[in-house]
């Protein structure tokens, strides 16, 4: 097999479900009477972060680690992340024992590299600038030869990351509304693609006011960076990639802007009501969510949960 | 009906398990690989906190509203309960359109007075002693003939409890072990009943180091009350129920007792590796089973999920 060269066709999509369900989870699907009652809507939460490594992720991964294991074989995988896709293609690589090379920033939280060492990922760290990773990164596919794994940027990614909007599709075929976060834009325009081939519900990309690129380059019609991004959902911070923004402008209705505080009321209403622990970047789909009056059905995808708890005090 | 006057039977468990099956859950299980791996057990997380109103108060209280509506037609239930009881019974009573009064301390949580609130619970305040609100409850009990229902030292309460462990053995008939925070007695004591008529599991009471009354009840062979509890699982603060505590006596194996630092480090360990949002409280159980090394399947009950969260900062 070779690496996907072209948008994924609607078959790409159920070849990629079918290569990695022996590895990863059908999550599970989630509802609540306070938050239909709240927002009008018959809302669908579908679990990501019950995946895998806590996220999403592992559906890229897993995907992209099976179509190139022969161009890895023996000399592993490469990527650059501070977040959940180093633990995913560690975690992806380790399934079928291969090594798995992530470059991390210097300043990575201390969760996000333990949980890579945990999958058995070799670190290697270097300045927290995306130069100092892209160069790192390259400078280790040449060394080891190793297959490197764009974290978004890929559509054997976005093939894989397809796959948990057509298991939300599968089981709710008249949903009227999707709600997903966008940051590199894997999940989004994967979910635009199974939307497009499988579904027909309005779909709403969910951003950070705080790093918004998506919204500009999707309403200004040409791909805008992110310049700066403080923002707590800090798995949304980075850039739309340049294989993702043409699915998303072509398939994606929508992009909802939501406030830091938005976010949070957000975090803390699933945690109060669904007792579900996701991350910040999650609940940025249940704020845009919120703030809409809607009518019918609603899925929203809880991407990840993974994030710090350490400074929690219980009393 | 009547309510029940004895020790409940097998066939008072079954009976209870059909009356409220069409309004409560039947909640999910949770597995966890980083927790087998940890413990050595293959371990069935129960998801009570997933349970109507956030903990398995739902179960015991919508028993004892059905068994009992003859008598409180029109008139009403009363309890009283700084906690998960009060809104169980609020949400009991109000699917079968009566009221409920709840006594609560001056002093209780706002998350649990809302919580009351919003099942149309009717909250009389009152000092925050047990003699306060025994007094205070039974005041109303004459002046609205309402009809009072024990948080746990009640048959029909017990016997609803008992059927999240029936529900649980279902599913996993082979359980080796299972684990069951105690406060008042009223799980522990439904699980004794379920698992002595249903199972073979060795089961455990798991209670805070700091809140000890049922350890020592236990071991000394009479029944002792808490004197001070000053512990982060405010489930469990309270004394053995005189009903529950002979039950526990004949059909309980071990009281294991925990610490607060193994309760808290067990609290994290759920959020951050089951994703799941648990009250301190069930954190007891999970807290007990990680101290022990064991082998084979092991079941816990995560009692609930209720807590506040405002004062954790995301950032």
């Amino acid at each position: 097999m070779s690496p996907l060269q072209h948008v994924p066709t609607a078959e790409d999509l159920k070849a990629a479900q079918a290569r990695i369900a022996a590895y990863i989870h059908r999550t599970p699907v989630f509802q609540s009477q306070k938050f239909d009652n709240k927002s009008g809507a018959s809302i669908i939460f579908k679990g990501e972060h019950l995946q895998k490594t806590g996220a999403f992720k592992a559906r890229g991964a897993m995907n992209a680690v099976l179509i190139n294991q022969e161009h890895a074989k023996g000399r592993g995988f490469v990527t650059h992340s501070s977040g959940n896709h180093g633990a995913a293609l560690a975690w992806a690589a380790s399934n079928i024992g291969e090594k798995a090379h992530i470059i991390m920033p210097s300043n990575a939280p201390k969760a996000k590299i333990e949980a890579v060492r945990s999958y058995g990922g070799i670190i290697e760290f270097c300045a927290p600038t995306l130069d100092a990773r892209e160069q790192t990164a390259k400078a280790v596919e040449e060394k080891e030869g190793a297959f490197f794994v764009h974290p978004y940027d890929n559509y054997d990614i976005i093939a894989g990351q397809a796959t948990a909007t057509m298991e939300l599709l599968e089981e709710h075929p008249d949903l009227k509304y999707l709600f997903v976060p966008v940051g590199g834009g894997g999940l989004l325009s994967g979910a635009a693609l199974a939307n497009a081939y499988f579904g027909s519900a309005k779909l709403i990309g969910c951003e950070p006011t705080n790093a918004s690129d998506a919204h500009e380059s999707f309403y200004g019609g040409h791909w805008v960076p992110v310049t700066t991004a403080d923002t707590i959902a800090d798995g949304l911070k980075t850039s739309l990639g340049k294989r993702n923004f043409p699915i998303i402008q072509s398939h994606v209705d929508e992009i909802s802007l939501v406030t830091e505080a938005e976010i949070t009321d957000a975090w803390h209403f699933v945690l109060a009501r669904l007792k579900q622990f996701i991350e910040p970047s999650a609940a940025t789909g249940v704020a845009a969510c919120l703030k809409k009056s809607l009518q019918g059905k609603a899925g929203i995808i809880l991407c990840g949960g993974n994030m710090d708890t350490q400074n929690w005090a219980l009393r």
